[in-house]
């Protein structure tokens, strides 16, 4: 089992314009990738971070064992929907050990612009 | 509380060129995108470093408790801005445990580009 | 000897369209870059993690001693290719410390996308 | 003083083509950034590796105290250059802390594509 129980990601920024949510390939949109390589389903709570207002969440994931999940920041609906052209930030919470990795996809300028990196882990 | 006191960006660069600062959306900009998940305002100090002159700063900003604040290099004035077109470096201490993420757009040919990293933490 | 046995990446994903896999320098392509600076061959298993199926793999290859092998996700064919357009990840293992960096180049829109990051090691 | 005196880049790409080495602002090019935040110079030694010849280097730095250094690769002469659209590696080691970040900026297609990680360290 490889990964740790709680994972941070600093940057956080849905661009909106561009083909948008509709284009699940090319439209903007902001992913955590989690992989759960153990034999444990691993119960993930994501809480989002904004600049000026208290915390949204937690978000509930289920990322079933030997499996990965690439959630959508753009598709967090319960509690409530993260707002586009926001600065954001978010801490992941997983009962049992996980890899996080953040990715943005950026097409408002009609091309397709990218931003990856491993999550910080504790 | 997730995060270290003491971080490091090994890369800095502000490209001049395309929209420019005016526009805060597509004009290239570089981050430190930071989160304060713990229950204590963080007092942070930005120390930049260059090739070839003494650093700048350091450069005083509060991320308030479970708040996160993306810090634009662009906008630091007090006590000096960074030019553009110079490679940069900067050093980031904080009161209490952050999480620091460096991200850059650039726009100098039009389009996007996007680059995002974890930062060195310590 | 620099870097460690068990290597994760969360994120994974090849696009289809654009020049495509024939154009080996610009065709949309994900890559596991691996060096070993050892002085012994490195015998490295990577694990293919997928959404709503079991792992594929263990895919086989040899990192030699004092070398670096770029590892194409697109390539890799034995026990099965890794289809386009779908969320998986990678767990990588070696029986020599190595260091994995993982880098997608994205060219579906004409232009090119980059990202990379260097993946989780325990 | 913060980083480590090990690190390692497991990817490493200069690509021919675009603007190229005459542009120092948009040619392509891949950088190591390097930062020693300490107040001891700091003595770089850079090793390159390959998929399929022996290493070259080690090629020798000095990062002044208190100072950013960004490395071109593509400015490494001594002992011999990095060729083009080759798949390399570098391992970089320094006798006082030290923090590497790994940057290329990608020009062949007219536009810009950016990636940018933090380097891996021991």
């Amino acid at each position: 089992m490889i990964g740790k129980k709680e994972w941070a990601i600093a940057e956080g920024y849905i661009p909106s314009g561009g083909p948008g949510d509709e284009d699940r390939k090319l439209g903007a949109h902001e992913t955590a990738c989690i992989i759960n390589s153990g034999e444990q389903d691993a119960q993930v709570e994501i809480t989002i971070f904004f600049k000026d207002r208290e915390p949204a969440g937690p978000y509930r994931k289920t990322v079933a064992a030997k499996r990965t999940l690439h959630v959508r920041f753009n598709d967090l609906e319960d509690p409530e929907s993260i707002p586009k052209d926001t600065d954001y930030a978010s801490v992941i919470r997983s009962d049992q050990p996980i890899v996080v990795q953040h990715t943005r996809l950026d097409s408002r300028r009609g091309g397709v612009a990218l931003l990856s990196t491993t999550a910080y882990a504790q």
